[in-house]
């Protein structure tokens, strides 16, 4: 390492992120822009990782390099670290390239000891000021830095509010800290046989190790795999020299968004504290105040971060969220970066910053992520007519949910484990409850504002969430939580909609969401961009037209199985199954065929003249038969108990022996598919006759029809070829009968890998192939997905045996170069080959991106995905428009 | 079609095989080099081919030509079709391009009718042979191309002998042939309302007809299915002057093979039949006499045999099968083939023909199918020490089969269906019981001998079989088959050597057999010629060292489960399988340390320091548990029982939670393989600290060890990765302890499709790839074995949507695919990688050849294929070279 490790903020820029960090870029661009910050340095995410490259130890040259940042920050400052005539007092705070918020570590009030402790009374004037920051700078050095859970400061505090008779912290004397203060300090000598040490430089060095080191404590690491964010980066340390919010009824200190993170609204949003520091808001223990009192309290303040805010979002061309502190009147920016925001507010800002000309609409497609999308397409309470909310708290972050109590994060999680829904309820969160959070359904809190930790965390993961909801008196002891008259216990279900911030008793029934116009504003930009069409898997009419609703151009797989499972036609199909002869088959067939018409018809008429895709029966028929297990089970106590009656006994008996020769060992890869048709092509001949019908049916009545009829789990070319003759087969008998006008296509799915490393062959006899990524991934990897999801997979990706789970992200390296050869090899053959994807991939942003590079027509994906499908499928062709912008 | 569809004898030659079908190639290149045969015509296999696509009508164009070249031929002979004063007999018979003896049809004396048939006795002065001729003509042509059941033509003819009195069709004179001939026309014309055809020509036109359309009947079909003959080559049609062998004791037909069919000798080998026409001996429905005999009845005759065998053998490089025909004292050739042979006599022939410097060594490579080779390790009986055979017969085809007897083609097949091993009894075989010959572990007939149609067809086969044991009474009806005293029914066992001829009662213990020196000399030259090595799969001492006999170059594939079925072993296994901690499954790990040590130090002996590569653990835990519904039908009849103690039944619920746990819905892509040692890092670690101690204890032994440990069912190279850390790190631990001098290379299976796809980054891992095209296929196709070969596999394969089982000949278009490209991409990779094949295809020609061409190091197979894949490493060798000669 021979490049320089630490940066004044007057010498870096934004555009230096990778190296200084999210926040320590923010602070030196705002410094170069002249706004008012107090001065410091950043030590870079390199040092980071030659801190852990050299097994935890600051390298020598970073401690040098400390030293002279130091002495160059003294001189701004016209303060020295450790003068008790001057003392210069430091932050020393994380700032990783992507903002992990409150997930690493922060020290405050750095430089104070027992000397300059009294040195900053004495300038201040205010005693217990100085010692109120030596006790925090004390406990928190002895928590971060040291180890030691600051649950135990926090007693020996108690003890002496207790002893003093006190209640609350701001009413302890300069005398009484001080007390504290011995007793902090003996505490730590005790504990780690060390004193606090009272040489300044020698707390920064510890406290920036103490940051480094950070970057890998458990609730960092679930936070970056949660976001993908990856765990090599390291994260830059930024030292500033303090302001104080906590000064008197003149200082304070507070959060603020240039537009509300809600809603999207453009207004300045946020909170305030008056007489606080920083953490103070974050940690969500005192109820700040909203940012608007300000402008009474402060109007030349409010003046001036009004301005500021919006200086700030010009230049950023986003939406900022801003911490500030007003040290005696005087304010300070002390951070800005892009601020979280909810689905629909991201979306609302994207559009509005177009609007006002601050972005252009390429730009606006890739601020929102797609998934965000989706979550605007969650449920909602259903018309509450005259019921009555129980409480109501903050709307800290929108949606509605509802679920059983549970009051810890372990609890949250064992119980979503057992499949129940849970609202976490707890008096604020902490970071050590991400995995809670994660589990639930919804965040409930007593305590802190909409900033707090529970309301940043739930917005950023996009779950419903209320705060500050000061009725509720929660013992999680006893785990019960009460208001009013009324107590409820864990498991006792309640509804919160993060929206309005109401919390009702009881679970309230959901309503399906509509778009935001400003939603639907954005997916015609995304329309008018992408190269990709989007398509639906529906397989029932309902489905059909909320995904047209939604934006879907036609139906990419309709897989015909589900509609034999309905209560009504499963004993048809059960007699189709358990026919001993050809005859006997194909009566059961007849009698399913008006009913697949009818599903058909519907279908048709739903997708009025958009393309259908009808994929033929395709699971092994010993799905729809009774499970061989219960079967046994119960004919060995009837047998037992000899109280059945020999013609029961005799079916009985049949049914076993049915399901027992329909059993398999791997019905993945048993007798399922076209393997099935081929076998016994009366089937499909049935169901390519309630197709025919159906579409003659929707044209005589003025409806245009686009048929494609779909093979899945062709491997072989001759098993297409075949089934095409058999559907040409049944057409042509069609045709011959009544002279049917119904033109279709005959496509295949490549869902086995043979089918696709044989594309070029299959090819030759396929309209379109449609990739069926589900059962491609499970033959590609050799997994089971209802063995692997249970039994090692999990393990696989905790582990990163595997980057991810392919079948969440489709696999490029494996699968992937599989869905690239087949569609390559298949377009030299049949150029007119249309391509598509109906495996869940079809879905998923990674994996819509990878279909937009291969060159694909379509991807089909749930109709609640199908919005999400048109932005990242406009996304993909907005990035390869860029880069070939570049490379021109 | 405007080129010729008809050439004469004179004017073909061997070469024109496809044209002229092998036999009429044959017919062309003797009469060119001068043997006597008797002139005559091919009509080529392209207008059968014509015949076929104008819907089995014999073109224009060919009746035109067949009429020029009968003007030609009776110009030759000086005879004319239908003169009674010099008539001309015609034989027709199929000649296709790959022999397919007794599969088609032939009718010999065409030319005869109510007119010629009395020239034919006044020049003869013998009206018995000519109207036996006839009588023979018109029994051929009713069945043959009137389609009537040569049954109802034999009954006819036996009411007359029973008229008469008589026992022998030799006994009937004249006038009761003449009779027979009456009552046949007459049967033939009120059967199919058309007289016998009495114009010559129209009776060739038909005849020619008749044996085209003979090429798609059934049993002709099934012969090409086995032996992978095309369905649409068509078969030419050799129309010949009759010559006949049954003019008197001076005539005569008869089979000569120039060597030893059965052994190889060289000696003129083969069968006499005095008076009688050639079909006589083909049928076996008379035994005829040993060709030595001749040399005593017609020694010039014999001579004359014996100078053109030799001429014969010398023109076409083989050892021939020669059909002749003497009449009146004249010797005439009629047909003359590369013989059919044993396996033996194969390997012998091609040696010896070496020796005598007819071919090469590498001609001598390719003359021998690898399957043949396989075959000469097919068991033997044991010593009969006093053993007495029960009856004796002909040796017509060689090697020991035991089986219950079975007296029907029909019941040969049903039986194997349901698992029996049987042996077919019957008086003689014809075509149409081919299936039940295919399906028999052996054949056993009364009449025909050594060249009988039994006799041919199981020689082909490489099934044993017994002739001629004309002590036998056989009672189809009854089923049942006696000698002196003794009875057999339906069922019983016997035992055939089919080397010696001997039949004994009741089942006969088997021994391994040995290679012949001619069979070790051959496989010395495959080995001088081949690049590609051998190893073998084996799990034990034993099948390692018998491996090593035949050739084995080291252990491609030891399988590691197979070592814990053992019954002392499996509980041990299940302890470890339900140890509820790890503590409790190291204790059982422990255990089976030591087993497992012995196990490798075994194989390490047995292989002497060829390589050993050994496979960790593969199949799911649940493979070592009992049965999931065996275990749920014993516990709910002893819970409706209530007899059962309370400890034992709370076992048993153990047993039950534990197996449903393990239970997986595909388990062959399950928690198997590498997922388990990932995720049970223990059992890997304990099994390489037993290879460990079993190489350190040869080792010190002064045994040399190479050791190689194969990661199985690999798809990411993180699993590899992470398996070499833990296998280095056991070994660590190892050296560690006492300085452990073993060293060992780390490989993997390449059985997953995503491991062959991404073969560039796993190469980086390993140091060899092992093709584990079993799983490979599986995967690669969707097929679950298991259920496929039961359920679909067989109609895919019988109805050619694919042309061979992939789990027998691999997929080259599918599967190969992914072989070769991860052969390429390992290799750019890793150049060290080490490239072999352990799926069953490094046992299987086709599939030899495609690893030569791909160019893996290796082939690994069972012990006893070892001989096979040295002949076929090497058959592809040197196809490569004389690829490469030509090509230059």
């Amino acid at each position: 390492m021979t490049i320089k490790t630490i940066y004044s903020f007057g010498e870096g820029k934004a555009e230096w992120k990778e190296l200084l960090g999210g926040k320590g870029a923010n602070l030196a661009e705002m410094t170069r822009v002249g706004l008012p910050v107090p001065p410091g340095f950043t030590i870079t995410t390199e040092a980071c990782r030659a801190f852990f490259a050299e097994g935890e130890r600051l390298p020598e040259q970073v401690t040098l390099e400390l030293r002279d940042a130091l002495m160059e920050l003294q001189t701004l400052t016209g303060k020295e670290l450790g003068n008790p005539n001057a003392p210069l007092l430091l932050s020393v705070r994380s700032g990783a390239v992507h903002s992990m918020p409150g997930m690493m570590d922060t020290i405050l009030n750095l430089g104070l000891n027992d000397e300059t402790v009294k040195g900053l009374a004495q300038l201040t004037g205010n005693p217990r000021f100085a010692y109120d920051c030596y006790r925090r700078l004390i406990q928190m050095f002895g928590d971060v830095v040291l180890g030691l859970d600051h649950y135990h400061f926090e007693q020996i505090m108690e003890r002496h509010k207790h002893a003093a008779g006190l209640r609350l912290d701001t009413e302890l004397s300069a005398k009484h800290l001080h007390a504290i203060i011995e007793e902090y300090q003996a505490f730590i000598l005790d504990k780690t046989d060390q004193p606090f040490p009272q040489d300044p430089f020698e707390q920064l060095r510890q406290a920036v190790e103490a940051v480094f080191q950070s970057w890998n404590n458990a609730r960092a690491r679930i936070y970056r795999k949660i976001h993908h964010i990856p765990d090599d980066l390291g994260t830059a340390v930024n030292v500033q020299s303090m302001v104080f919010g906590n000064r008197g009824n003149d200082s304070g200190t507070g959060v603020a968004f240039t537009r509300n993170p809600a809603t999207g609204e453009k207004e300045l949003y946020g909170e305030f504290l008056l007489n606080a520091q920083g953490e103070d808001v974050v940690a969500g223990i005192r109820t700040p105040r909203p940012i608007n009192d300000l402008a009474h309290s402060m109007p030349e303040v409010y003046e001036e971060l009004t301005s500021i805010a919006h200086k700030l979002e010009q230049h950023y061309q986003d939406m900022q969220d801003i911490e500030f502190t007003v040290e005696q009147g005087r304010l300070y920016i002390l951070q800005t970066r892009n601020g979280k925001r909810t689905a629909q507010a991201a979306v609302k800002i994207a559009v509005d910053l177009v609007k006002e000309n601050v972005i252009d609409r390429e730009e606006a497609l890739l601020r929102i992520e797609p998934e965000q999308i989706e979550r605007l397409l969650h449920r909602q309470f259903a018309e509450l007519g005259d019921r009555k909310a129980w409480v109501k708290g903050l709307p800290a972050s929108p949606g509605a949910a509802t679920g059983r109590i549970v009051f810890t994060a372990d609890d949250a999680e064992r119980w979503t484990k057992a499949g129940e829904a849970v609202i976490l309820v707890r008096p604020e969160t902490t970071p050590d409850d991400i995995h809670g959070i994660l589990a639930a359904k919804g965040i409930l809190t007593s305590r802190g504002g909409m900033t707090s930790h529970a309301a940043v965390v739930a917005r950023g993961m996009g779950k419903a969430c209320i705060c500050g909801c000061e009725e509720l008196r929660i013992d999680g002891s006893q785990k019960r939580v009460s208001a009013g008259e009324r107590v409820l216990h864990e498991g006792d279900r309640i509804s919160i909609d993060g929206s309005t911030g109401q919390i009702f008793i009881g679970e309230l029934p959901m309503i399906e969401p509509v778009l935001s116009p400003e939603c639907e504003e954005l997916l015609t930009w995304a329309d008018e961009m992408r190269r990709l069409q989007v398509r639906t898997n529906a397989d029932t009419p309902e489905d059909a037209k909320k995904a047209r609703s939604f934006g879907a151009e036609g139906i990419g797989l309709c897989r015909t199985e589900h509609m034999f499972m309905d209560a009504a036609r499963l004993p048809v199909m059960q007699k189709m199954i358990m026919a001993e002869t050809l005859a006997e088959r194909k009566e059961a067939l007849a009698e399913l065929l008006p009913m697949q018409k009818e599903d058909f018809a519907g279908l048709f008429r739903a997708m009025e003249g958009l393309p259908v895709t009808i994929r033929l029966l395709d699971p092994p028929l010993h799905e729809f038969v009774p499970d061989l297990e219960e079967l046994l089970v119960e004919s060995t106590k009837q047998q037992m108990a000899g109280s059945i009656d020999p013609h029961k006994r005799k079916e009985q008996e049949q049914w076993i022996k049915k399901v027992r020769a329909l059993n398999e060992a791997n019905p993945m890869l048993g007798h399922r598919g076209c393997r099935l048709a081929l076998t016994y092509p009366e089937i499909a001949e049935m169901q390519v006759e309630a197709i025919l019908q159906a579409a003659e049916e929707c044209q005589s009545q003025g409806i245009p029809v686009q048929v494609e009829i779909m093979i899945p789990l062709v491997g072989h070319v001759n098993e297409l070829k075949r089934m095409r003759q058999i559907i040409e087969g049944a057409a042509m008998k069609r045709t011959e009968r009544n002279g049917s006008p119904v033109t279709f296509r005959v496509g295949t799915m490549i869902e086995v890998p043979r089918a696709a490393l044989t594309a070029d062959e299959i090819a030759a006899e396929a309209d379109f192939f449609s990739f069926g990524t589900n059962d491609l991934t499970q033959m590609t990897f050799g997994y089971s997905r209802d063995d692997a999801e249970g039994k090692f997979l999990h393990t696989y990706v905790d582990e990163k045996i595997l980057p991810e789970n392919p079948f969440m992200v489709l696999d490029r390296n494996g699968v992937g170069k599989l869905v690239r050869w087949a569609s390559q090899q298949g377009r030299q053959t049949n150029p007119q080959l249309k391509l598509g994807i109906c495996g869940e991939h079809g879905g998923e942003k990674q994996s819509i991106q990878f279909c937009h590079e291969v060159g694909l027509d379509y991807v089909s994906c749930s109709p609640y995905r199908v919005p999400l499908a048109r932005l990242a499928a406009a996304q993909a062709e907005v990035k390869e428009r860029r880069k070939q912008r570049i490379s021109r």
